[in-house]
């Protein structure tokens, strides 16, 4: 039971000691359990560059590494389901060093009683997307967990890619100037999971965007060497990636309202439910910081490939608010983009 | 609610529609889902091999990868907690095919309402076995859960070593004639786990075994190229070790009962349960399948080693019964050891 002292205490200090979903939503208090717990313990070289992946030395090669566990709810929702999430979220943070995804492991934790069709339509979905995404599943764990410990189904995938040498894509190399390129709309895998799981139903259908975006992450690297970083903007949303961006490179970044495409039913149901599709989370787009002199090249690439065609150049990276993410409404006024503080929406992938 | 007849139904019946905490045991329906689920759907050349690990080729290194979810319950135990064996289960892994263990991912789900504290001290004794196995972690991921959708806190683990080219060691290279050498007593960390769980009072605390193997592997290899095979018996102990190792070598395996060490704290627990210590997981053991004229002198660099003093001679393959375990009993006899049908410990690793 939590007393109403606790209850009435702003978050920053409930969370010292208990942890939170919020813990879990890609914004400040995960990035403060990050820094105070998991930083502080295991921190070094490789881990504390806090990139969505980490690029490890062996022999002669450069093998980048990633892991995610999925706690999605639900399991199933339109454009995707856990399965195919696993895969394609796992693929995409390879992508985002400009890594060529290779192998996967996949684990999961099952909940007693789960039914064993719904593992299979998990399973086939996972292999699916594998095929499209061209990357093996090499090996794998199941855990079975008591009726009422888990919640269905949890995966984990660890994925492992191969860098080309002398590519060097960072959250830390953002420079004044350049460019902010995001490759389509924004919101669509947030509202369509939590339209799912809420029974709430909208004019249109909203599918998740969920796809492996490292076939246009090629097209990109092809025609241009200008892109100092990718990031594909997950739980936590647009708002929360701009800001790893800002803070690691030591700049700020300016970015216009109108040029943000939101799709028209998100941006109803946004305005419904009462949420910032900055806000909402993304699973088959990415955001790229490029050389202003490059942009134009980079952005047409984008827009020549199925998964960009919708990829717009929405900001420029300043020097002027250091670690600060500012927009330009569409009534021409300025306003502060802050980190996501708690929770917007829990167990979005 | 299950019914009459579903609770008087044959396990493998009733496995047939819903997941049972026997899937996950490391027996007969963990085998059974794996190749009717997870094989039929992911099945490739290098995930159908069912070795503990994954060798894929990444430029001229054979990288070894190898993941496992974490589920213990209680956290903490003697010798050991969730940190420590999400390192060690992982690590052990990769040594059992003569990989060195070099990086690791460490993921999270917890539980909202989880204690920091438990993190912390969950996070710090994954860094000291990190730091005795001399592995990194250089990439992780936190998601967090409802509270009662989850159970405090699982780890996932993801691994990646690199083995020596012409190394090829196999749980299909068995062959008749050879030695099953044990590197130490069973049962530990199974009865240690147990005994913690259910408040059990021993007249000495048993301690599990957790531990990092890949220093007792080199010394092993460093002596010796007639080990056929490695393997850590841990879910379903000693006994589907063997039967996997029986299957997929096409052999059949005989052990002796008097030459198992077991710890007399741990027979003692096991009788007063009713529990066989073949079936007792283990996480700090290996078996190792090797030459016949070897066998001595691998003994010998095992015994060398801290973990590997009370290594012995168990058993040997013969090729009269393929696929099956049997053990001479202290008493003369024989008796089939059959592998673990339903699930004796659940959530013991």
């Amino acid at each position: 039971m939590r007393t109403m002292a606790e209850l009435n205490c702003p978050l920053p200090i409930r969370s010292k000691n208990t942890i939170l979903l919020g813990h879990g939503s890609g914004g400040r208090l995960s990035s403060e359990l990050l820094q105070d717990v998991f930083l502080r313990e295991l921190g070094n070289p490789i881990l504390s560059k806090l990139e969505d992946q980490a690029i490890v030395p062996i022999g002669s090669q450069r093998v980048a590494i990633s892991t995610d566990s999925f706690v999605v709810k639900p399991l199933f929702f339109p454009g995707g389901d856990i399965g195919s999430l696993a895969v394609n979220g796992t693929v995409n943070d390879l992508a985002m060093c400009g890594a060529t995804p290779l192998y996967l492991s996949a684990a999961f934790i099952l909940e007693e009683g789960l039914s064993r069709e719904t593992l299979c339509r998990v399973v086939h979905s996972m292999r699916e997307a594998a095929e499209v995404a061209r990357v093996q599943v090499v090996t794998g764990d199941t855990k079975v967990v008591e009726r009422g410990k888990g919640d269905q189904l949890f995966s984990n995938t660890t994925g492992l890619g191969v860098v080309a040498q002398g590519l060097d894509l960072s959250a830390a190399h953002a420079r004044c100037g350049d460019k902010v390129i995001l490759s389509g709309s924004i919101g669509d895998h947030g509202i369509a999971i939590l339209a799912q799981r809420e029974g709430l139903e909208f004019e249109s259908a909203i599918s998740s965007d969920c796809a492996a975006l490292h076939g246009l992450v090629t097209e990109m690297l092809r025609v241009s060497r200008g892109i100092r970083c990718m990031r594909d903007p997950t739980r936590g949303g647009l708002s929360s990636t701009l800001h790893e961006i800002a803070v690691q490179s030591g700049v700020a970044i300016e970015i216009e309202e109108r040029e943000i495409p939101v799709h028209e039913d998100v941006k109803g149901a946004c305005e419904l439910l009462g949420l910032d599709p900055l806000y909402v989370a993304n699973e088959g787009k990415l955001v790229a910081i490029a050389a202003p002199e490059e942009a134009d090249e980079i952005l047409s690439a984008m827009r020549r490939h199925p998964l960009g065609r919708e990829a717009c150049i929405i900001g420029r990276v300043r020097d002027d608010r250091v670690g600060l993410v500012t927009m330009r409404t569409r009534l021409g006024t300025s306003r502060i983009v802050d980190i996501l503080a708690g929770d917007q929406l829990p167990r979005i992938c």
